[in-house]
Formats: structure tokens, C-alpha cells, sequence
């Protein structure tokens, strides 16, 4: 027994336990996930865990699959990943179903992700994501619904408009800029769009002279370089160079926007300098920024990916997705101070006075049986400590059943919260507790 | 791309997507469990999904972890396992809050599981398991009332007592049995409990010359292995020789069975067949059976195992729990054709005719705001195929929206059961729909 005494209580690294209060705080957000999607007309779905290494080697190349993810071999031999993110997967499982369904497809998950990384706020190894996303819609009312969801997420959560900030930018339109505007090749372009993700991690002094060094000497002296430099801090699409302003893709940037305004959402605005990590986007981009000033960072991010599903060997769809993780979520809400107090979901803790078990279960079954949810302290300690327990378990209302109570079909009532204390019927006590729950 | 045409849709082996309608079975099934669970006074608990393998060793053994589990190293070199049940992490999670907590503790949490095995009818390679668990209370109340939650949780799925059958034993009686009725060593009665543990499993007369081959001559001689076939039959603890009807084991599971008839739970019976996989409990066990004939198998089981907190190097607490799996739910629900027609989350489906989606979309918002969940056919196709998707897709209702319908504020809605269409205002649309839903 010696070496199992040394057994530790903590969870592996990385990653959290759920202890109840803490899983209330997970579950409020879920359902905020849940509510703003259905709302929206999205249905949910789920898939495994493990998927064949294949999946992600197909889109996102070695250096996600070898470093950030968990690997490992069956003992069947087959290589096998824990889903570090849900994009190939539901694009499997469209593409599964591709004749079958009917378009627009709208689906939502919140699928449990894993990443190999050291652990950093706002990353852990262990995360949920909500996906959300739309197939089949081949124009911007797509990314115009999902920023809405993901902005109706927000605000039900309590949030106004200055306490983020929706960036928008568009794959074409960084092609464009980068191919035909500065006339950079393609490995060039690549080393850029990486360099501009990372830009806010670095000192503006040493992003440059990294721009700087990616240019030809050519390039630098024709102002490549600082053209580039200058179209990055552009935050409106009007300011920018009629030539780029005049792109199509600028265009439809533009017409999102006016959407997004009409649907009353008017903090989202133009940066070239999203550029999302993953290379499978096609089109528009997109990220919301936290503005508190602690936590100014991105804390959701999408776009469109119309080839992923013709992948699988089936016609591509046009998809449109983002995604949400729950840490960043838990940090925004808590950032903004925006957490709810979050009650037990016990409506009431029975104190047993004596030997009064027996005589008391029809009367706590019979309650149940009418909607209450109900617990009973089994300690068999005197009412005093029982009451304590219903205090530390944050439990509303206490319940005082002795056999004198049994009798007289009469019992008392005690709020925690105020101390006081009234005597009554079964049916009263009831009511007395529903309308608290309904009035939360 | 051509070796990435060959990308399989077909998910990991041994496991399942969850589509849409597959998603919203299970949906309802853990929507059940939470119900009860929490009508109980449970609290939702979680944790991560990996732990390392000490956690298992300690209890299980070699051969769970070895034959039975994913096990890998992670980067650091870290033995991990994807967790295959939630009992030792529910006791480390308990021993690591061990003070701070106010007993009784009632906890549950429906966690993703994977066991590696041969795929077959009732287990998967990837499951979810209804965890409920209640610490620190040392009778069999404790018992009586983690059988009530789940003796719930059928009859709130539909279920009768005829559909299944509770069955009890004591691994305190087994142990009387073992040792003091049929003087068996410890090594004879281990292999005893594994082969009972099976006799459902296998041919009675296989059983019965496997079981005479674990008794010496000797004892087999003095009847030893014939009282044993016979005590596996009696199907009631009055039928048990007086010496084992007297034991403190045997009175207790009569007063846990009195206590249940007392909760109107019938269909409770000793049976001293019921072994329980898992060698960590001590004292009463139990497994609920389903008695549809094609499908005649234990689905749920549980018991008291006071040891498994102590392993952390704290106090040992009393604990009662059981697991329930959702295959075996499932299958339970399907096997008595007590599955309900689940319809859509989505209440209204957008057919938008002509170029309406600009207008459209503020009467949309204002439907949502008021608590609808609405989905907008994008597709851009006749309104005759935008019917046939939001046919397809189950929803009830489907709303007309054309340019002439904006201006006179009036819409059609449209039954897409019976076919029914009529004109009304906005507010009347939308008591429509929410009368359909919160009649369904």
C-alpha cells in the first residue's frame, strides 16, 4: 500500500478538473453556446475523439500533426490522433453525407480538443470549442449569419459592443495584395502571412526589420516593404489604395459590412492583418478581439474554407465556420465582469430531525415527483451541522422533517439566505420554492 | 491530391458519428439522466479526459490497463491512459477536496469513455456513462437511494418494472459464503467469482464442471460445490439456509430491499449470481437487467466501494455508486419501442422569394428575439426546392417572405404536416409556432 499512498490528486497537465462549481461556470456558457445557435437554426452533432492521423495530414501539413497533437499508435497498428480541432472532422462527415443532405446545412458542436503545447493563459492541453458552421451558401450572407451568431453569443452573455471588436479580412484580398500589388512570390507571400500573425507577440521594431528581411533588395527600394507596413495599420476600407479598394473581394468585404450594420452590429471593421493560422481558408476572414485591456487578444476566429470537404473525393462545398473556445469565452465573461451568480441546481436540502427517515421518504418523493429538486442529508449529524451543509452546498431553502411534522402534515421552511423560518403545507412549501427558481 | 482523394468518411473503428438525429437520441437520453440526477440533488462534476496510469494500477490491476485501455507516452514521457471509467478519477477528484467538502456528497457527470475491445452489440470502443456517486453516508440508505435515481431514470424513459429486474447481492456476503459456509481458500473463491461472473456467459453444464473443478476432492466430497449451484439458484433470501439468512450482509440487503417496496421500487431481488466485474467493493453490489428477450444482459451496475478515496493517502470515505452507459440505454429504449418521435430544435424555416434577404432580415432578428428558433434558406433556389429542404430537415413550420409580404406586414405560414397555409401578422405567426412547441 505504501507506493499507492503517494498517488496524486492532481489532474494531468494542462488540463482542469470540474469540480461543481466549476462545471456550473461550463455548463452557463454551453448553454448560452446552445441557445444563441438553435435560435439560428443550427443543429447539433458530435463525432469520436480518435480519428485516423490521415484526416489532418491531408490539410494542415506535419508541423501541427508532429508537434501540437497527440499521437500515438493502436495496437492494431494504426496511427491515431485525440482531435486537436473540428474542422476536418465535420468536413468528413459531410462529405459521408453529401448526396443525402439538404442545403444550407447549419451545425454546431462543442467537441472536446487536445493540444500538445505548453500550458499559457487562455491555452491549455485539455479545451471545448463550439464550431459552428454553414455549408452550401456560396456568397457573404454565410459569414454575415455566422459573425451574427457569434455575436449574439456575446451579447447574451451581457457583453456590449466596446468590449470587443470584430476583424474582418479576406484570403483573396491578401493575394491579391501580396501577388499583384507588391509582386511577392509565393514562398515570400507564405513567410509574411506568418509573419503578420505572430506581429502582435513581437516589438513593432523587430516585426519590421522581419518584413524588412523577407523583400528582395529590388523589392525593398521600389517601397514594397513599406507599402506593405502602411497597408497593415489601414483600418477602414476606404483608406486604402483605389487599385486594392476596387477588388472584387474588397468590394464584398465591404457589402458584409454594410450587412453586419444592418443587423445592428457595428463594431466590426477592416485589418489585413488577420490572417488566421490554418491554411485551408479561401475567402473572407475573421477574428473578435477582447478589448480589456488585460486580455487584448483574439479570442475566436473562422472564415471560409470552401475546398475541405472535395477532399474526400466528393464536389467541393462552399462552407463557411468559426470557432469558439471555452477558456477564451471563461476569460472574456470574467474579464468584463460578466458572470452571473450561478445557484445550486438543488431547490431544497432536507434536514431529518430523529429517526424520521422511513416516515419522510413518501413526503420527499412526493415532492420530487412534483418538480423539486431535492436532497436529503443522510448524515444522521443534529440539525444544526445538517444546516451547515445545505449553507457550504449553497443551497437555497432547508426543509425540517421530525415525526411530530409527519403527523401534523405541516413543515418548516427555512431560507439560508434571510434566516427566516415559516411552517406549512406540502403543497405551499412548493410553490414557495418554484416561484424562487422561476424568479432567479 | 491523389493520395488524398483516397481520404475514408467512415469514422475510427468502434466507434460513431453522431449526425444530427443521432446527436438529438442522445441528446434525450442525457437529458433524462441530468433531470433525475439533479431531482436527487446531484451535482454535475467533470474532468479531463486523460490521467496517468498510476491512478489505474493502484485499483484495477495490470490486466484492465495492459489489455482493455488506450495507453500511451506523451512528449515528456508520461505514462497516460484515455480514461476507461470515471470511479478513480471521481475518487481522486473527492480525496483532493477531501476537507473543504459537506457530506453527503452527491455527485454525477456523464463522461466520454474508451475501453480497447472488440467491437459488439451493447459495447463500443467509445462510450458515455452516466456517473452517480454519493460519499459519506455509511447505511444502506445510501444504496436504496442511488437504485431509486436510477430506477428513475427508466421509469422517466418510459419504462415498467416488468421491462427490467434489480438484482442485489453483498460482497460481504460472498465473502461469508466463500469462506465460512464453503470454507473456500482465497485463491478458490477469486476464481469462483470470476467464472459466477461469467455463467450467463456460457453452458450451464460447462459452468458446472468448471465450478466442481475449483472445489479439492475433499470438499466436493462434503457437498461443498453442490451448495454452491444451489445457492446460485434461490432467487429470494428467504430461501437461504438459516446460517446465511441470519448474517448481518443478508439483513441488511432485506432492509434495502424493505426500504425500496417502501419507494414503490418492485422489482428489487437478491441474487447471488451478481459478482460485479471490478474487484473495489466491499460491500452491497447491484446490476439492473433488461428483460427483453432478444436483448436479456445486465445494462447498469454499481455498488458500495468505501476503499478507493483512502487510496490517496486520506481518510477512507463510504461511497455508493453505479455507472450507466448510453449504448445500453439506447439499446434498452429501442428493444422496449420506447423511443419518442423527436422533432427539430429549429421551429421555423425561412422560404425567401425573390430578392427579399435584405428586408427579410430584421423581421427574422425580431422573430428570434422573441424566442423562435429560425432558420433562412440561403440557397437562392425556388421556393418549391427551400420546402422540400425544411421538409427534409423536420421542421414543422415553414414562413414566406417576398418583398410584397414586407410591405403589408403580412406572411404566410405554412404547415408542412398538413399542408395547411395561412396569412397573419408577425405576432400571431409567433404564437402560433411557440403553441405548437410547448404543446409537443
Amino acid at each position: 500500500m505504501n507506493a499507492i499512498m503517494t498517488l496524486s490528486t492532481q489532474p494531468y497537465k494542462g488540463t482542469r478538473d470540474f469540480y461543481p462549481a466549476d462545471k456550473r461556470m461550463q455548463k452557463y456558457m454551453f448553454s448560452i453556446m446552445r441557445r444563441v445557435a438553435e435560435s439560428y437554426g443550427y443543429e447539433e452533432y458530435d463525432a469520436p475523439l480518435l480519428e485516423p492521423v490521415d484526416l489532418y495530414l491531408a490539410k494542415t501539413g506535419d508541423e501541427i500533426v508532429n508537434e501540437q497533437t497527440y499521437v500515438f499508435d493502436d495496437r492494431g497498428g494504426r496511427k491515431i490522433v485525440i482531435r486537436p480541432e473540428m474542422t476536418p472532422t465535420v468536413s468528413r462527415m459531410i462529405a459521408g453525407q453529401r448526396q443525402e443532405l439538404a442545403y444550407p446545412v447549419r451545425w454546431y458542436s462543442i467537441p472536446n480538443l487536445w493540444r500538445y503545447e505548453r500550458p499559457q493563459r487562455g491555452r491549455l492541453r485539455e479545451h471545448w470549442q463550439l464550431n459552428v458552421d454553414i455549408f452550401g451558401v456560396d456568397n457573404h450572407f454565410a459569414e454575415a449569419e455566422v459573425i451574427q451568431v457569434a455575436n449574439s453569443i456575446l451579447q447574451l452573455a451581457g457583453a456590449t459592443h466596446d468590449m470587443y471588436t470584430i476583424k474582418l479580412n479576406s484570403r483573396k484580398l491578401i493575394n491579391f495584395i501580396m501577388k499583384d500589388y507588391l509582386r511577392l512570390d509565393s514562398v515570400q507571400s507564405t513567410t509574411i502571412a506568418k509573419l503578420v500573425d505572430r506581429m502582435h507577440k513581437m516589438p513593432p521594431e523587430v516585426f519590421t526589420a522581419e518584413v524588412d528581411a523577407v523583400f528582395t533588395p529590388t523589392q525593398r527600394e521600389s517601397g514594397a516593404s513599406n507599402k506593405l507596413l502602411g497597408l497593415l495599420k489601414i483600418k477602414s476600407l476606404e483608406h486604402l489604395p483605389a487599385m486594392i479598394r476596387q477588388h472584387s473581394s474588397a468590394l464584398e468585404l465591404k457589402e458584409l459590412i454594410h450587412v453586419l450594420k444592418k443587423a445592428k452590429i457595428t463594431n466590426a471593421v477592416f485589418d489585413l492583418s488577420v490572417m488566421r493560422g490554418f491554411d485551408y481558408y479561401t475567402g473572407i476572414v475573421f477574428e473578435i478581439f477582447d478589448e480589456q485591456p488585460d486580455n487584448n487578444r483574439s479570442m475566436l476566429g473562422g472564415g471560409r474554407y470552401d475546398g475541405l470537404v472535395g477532399l474526400f473525393g466528393v464536389e467541393p462545398i462552399p462552407t463557411v465556420g468559426f470557432g469558439f473556445g471555452d477558456v477564451t469565452f471563461q476569460n472574456f465573461i470574467e474579464g468584463h465582469d460578466l458572470m452571473p451568480q450561478l445557484r445550486s441546481e438543488t431547490d431544497l436540502y432536507v434536514v431529518l430531525i430523529g429517526n424520521a427517515y422511513e416516515g419522510a421518504q413518501p413526503i420527499i418523493d412526493r415532492i420530487r415527483e412534483m418538480g423539486v429538486n431535492i436532497a436529503v442529508d443522510l448524515s444522521g449529524r443534529s440539525a444544526e451541522k445538517q444546516i451547515k451543509n445545505a449553507v457550504k452546498k449553497n443551497i437555497h431553502y432547508a426543509l425540517f422533517i421530525g415525526e411530530r411534522d409527519l403527523k401534523e402534515e405541516q413543515f418548516e421552511i427555512k431560507n439560508l439566505l434571510t434566516g427566516v423560518a415559516e411552517r406549512h403545507s406540502l403543497e405551499r412549501i412548493v410553490s414557495i420554492v418554484k416561484d424562487y427558481r422561476s424568479n432567479d
